[in-house]
């Protein structure tokens, strides 16, 4: 397949604008700081704006949208609320945002059910604000307050994903526009169905190449009766992995385990004006019954001991709890200020639970190697962490270091059975490493999907997929 | 498309047949007893054998065939252990049916890890009895002694998926042969990853018609410290959902919980020697701490009063537990005697829980009209449940009356915004159920999706898509 099959022209793009402000009229955007604010904004790689952004309000007016930019042959770019770090709301070719943060509408809460429908500009902290009556709550929580739609179109996960899953997870179906102008809608609201191919979970982290999502039917989940919660430091970072892995491995439920190393402790402390131990620490939570919760909080305080690490102080209060869930959400402005002027460049990887330890003792071997301060945070219940080197853009020397930083990591991640993003996503700059992590088969398979899906490579172009190179 | 296109040819199938047998020799059968087995067995459709059976040992063996069968175009049929409904083992168009039953290896268990990678025709007995002493087990149960491949292409479920999910949740990534010969691996053993499209799911439930699954890489779950159990009658099928509902949604985790109709309580006292009350049944299993599994015990003992059920008897005892889930699994062969001479023509469904006892309650009131016995059981903490009507299959009429039945039974869940089917799948009679359940637009995008993969039909056809007409 030749790029030139794919390039796109910008008379076609500057076309497919003209009619849209037929259609759309004050709803089409193409100016400057509208078309800025649509780019990717947390990506550390280069902005690129899209052409113009139009504003839709309905699934039909998705659909009239990506009618008209397929007629024209415009690329077609989903944006939520912009948070993403891997350039996925980029325009590389140039193309159409859509901006969905109109479509924030809940459209159903069926408490019975403990499921919801609602729209895809919606956040989930508004979600959760509106369903909040109903001792029912969204527990996907990726840090960010991000959009539903762009959550499911990323594969979100984050703090809780240990014990509520994923969106893949947490999404039973959705509505979604395809490139050919098609509305689907991928299953009903059974919480199982045999019939058919999966074409939920196929649209759950496709990353907007293969269509719209316009609507989407969430699980819910029963607000838990009682909630502790705590902090337990560790000599070091595999006395704390290993730690996590007893956890898991005793089927405590825990809601959430995250693991802080020093550095980002150190910043939170910081930055928080909280005053924890500067050395690795997990920040835990138990979701059950009054005695469930205190159970298992006794029984990890228990595994930390024999893994070196507490006392684990815990507690049920809630007022402690949210200052420090608080904190942790704000690790990553309060890392920035670990190097003013520097920008943080965030990756993410994700490894079997048993390598974790080996897999984060290497990374901060490397980091000490690095000379850049790089703080590592975890959601290590699942095997997944984070590091976000802080860089000063304007030194190619420091970007060229961490991008083979990145590099090396993934590779480590990849030879440990791991993959190389375990909620971040592909967008861009990970594109390179698909292949390697998949194999040339598994991506010619995916590509078919593409390629059926959407012939014309309209949906966000130049993302997850080296399709047209 | 036409179906001349995808009409297969007696004498492509026969060299087919041929170049099987000069590379597999012995391995490759065309015996009529060998057929017969090999043809779905469980359906009340007719019996379509294979032309050929072959027995491979390897991901590159079944690659071989299928590359043979391409090659000539012959369809291609995986076997596992026989034990799926809905005619997915048949053969309609002929052809070659991939008996996996010799690829029945534990590759291996990380136990730390709680993972392992098997083999496609090794039975969940069989893996349970392997990984027993490692304190973990693999919790899916579909009542059958099913290959876990077969599972895994149907995306089976059964008692226990409220608590552990489905196959869909339990399948980490899969290596399977496509229609090109390609060998893919779906994903790495990383809990969680957002590389690329979700090919695992897609292949999970695909009914073998986009590939042929070869190996699996499988969640295990540590074994529940304490199990308890116990059943608790009700005076009528709606106190009994109602009473599900509320367990449900006051977040007790239960492991099981089954509805079994009072027709079937009398079938399985009578089969199992048992005395149990012959009305509405529930039978629950709770899965934790000692200290947790009274707990969820005694909170739904509360909740079934409230819903004029009990009393409710439970206990740890393991040898009565065992008695009680025997009996439940032998419900199948129970019912059986309650017509002798005729076959059962099993059907499921699944609707959203609220909407349980409705569906239920018009389900019987249904069979009540039908005269023929037809018990009702259901896994109703997913809101799934099966009938099956027990058939004297040289009845013309019995079969009519049936298949009208079975019709209604599909409306009336569609029309609840249920599916046609929550764990048998499709294959070849609910085809046709595909398109008022999906819609065109989502039926176009699977096809899109299977021409993409399997061009050529050669992939199970005939069954899930009504792909050639």
């Amino acid at each position: 397949m030749t790029s030139t099959k794919f390039a796109f022209r910008k008379r076609d793009i500057q076309a497919a604008i003209a009619a849209l402000q037929m259609r759309f009229g004050e709803r089409v955007s193409t100016a400057a700081s509208v078309r800025d604010h649509h780019a990717s904004q947390l990506t550390w790689m280069s902005s690129q704006p899209p052409d113009a952004v139009v504003f839709p309000e309905s699934t039909d007016e998705v659909r009239e949208v990506i009618a008209l930019c397929a007629e024209y042959r415009a690329p077609v770019i989903p944006f939520g609320a912009g948070s993403s770090f891997e350039g996925h709301l980029n325009a590389p070719e140039g193309g159409i945002s859509i901006d969905l943060s109109r479509m924030n509408n809940v459209l159903a809460v069926n408490a019975e059910d403990m499921d919801c429908v609602v729209q895809p500009g919606i956040t989930r902290g508004a979600l959760n604000g509106y369903v909040r009556d109903t001792g029912l709550f969204f527990p996907i929580d990726p840090g960010a307050d991000a959009s539903i739609g762009g959550m499911a179109a990323t594969r979100a996960s984050g703090t809780n994903a240990v014990r509520y899953g994923t969106m893949r997870d947490n999404v039973v179906s959705v509505t979604a526009v395809l490139a050919n102008g098609e509305v689907i809608r991928t299953g009903r609201r059974a919480r199982k169905s045999s019939a058919g191919y999966d074409l939920t979970r196929l649209l759950v982290g496709s990353e907007g190449t293969l269509g719209v999502i316009t609507e989407l039917v969430l699980k819910l989940s029963p607000m838990p009766e009682a909630i502790s919660g705590g902090i337990c430091s560790f000599p070091d970072i595999r006395c704390a992995c290993d730690a996590v892995i007893a956890t898991i491995q005793h089927a405590i439920p825990v809601a959430r385990i995250e693991l802080l190393d020093e550095l980002t402790v150190h910043a939170l402390n910081r930055h928080s004006q909280l005053n924890l131990p500067e050395s690795p620490l997990l920040l835990l939570e138990f979701h059950g019954s009054p005695n469930s919760v205190a159970e298992q909080a006794d029984r990890f305080g228990e595994i930390a001991e024999a893994f070196s690490g507490g006392p684990f102080r815990w507690s049920a209060n809630a007022e402690e709890r949210t200052r420090l869930w608080k904190a942790r959400h704000d690790a990553y402005w309060a890392c920035l200020a670990l190097r003013p002027g520097a920008r943080p460049i965030p990756t993410d990887v994700c490894v079997p639970i048993s390598r974790l330890a080996d897999c984060i003792a290497e990374t901060k071997a490397e980091i000490a190697a690095l000379g850049l301060p790089a703080p590592l945070v975890g959601h290590v219940g699942d095997g997944n962490f984070h590091v976000q080197p802080l860089v000063v853009m304007d030194n190619p020397d420091e970007i060229e270091k961490v991008r083979g930083f990145m590099a090396r990591m993934v590779e480590r991640a990849l030879s440990m059975d791991g993959t190389c993003t375990g909620e971040h996503g592909i967008g861009q700059e990970k594109r390179k490493y698909m292949e390697r992590e998949h194999g040339l088969g598994t991506i010619s398979a995916m590509q078919a999907v593409k390629r059926a899906l959407d012939p014309e490579n309209i949906m966000n172009p130049g993302k997850m997929l080296e399709f047209d190179t």
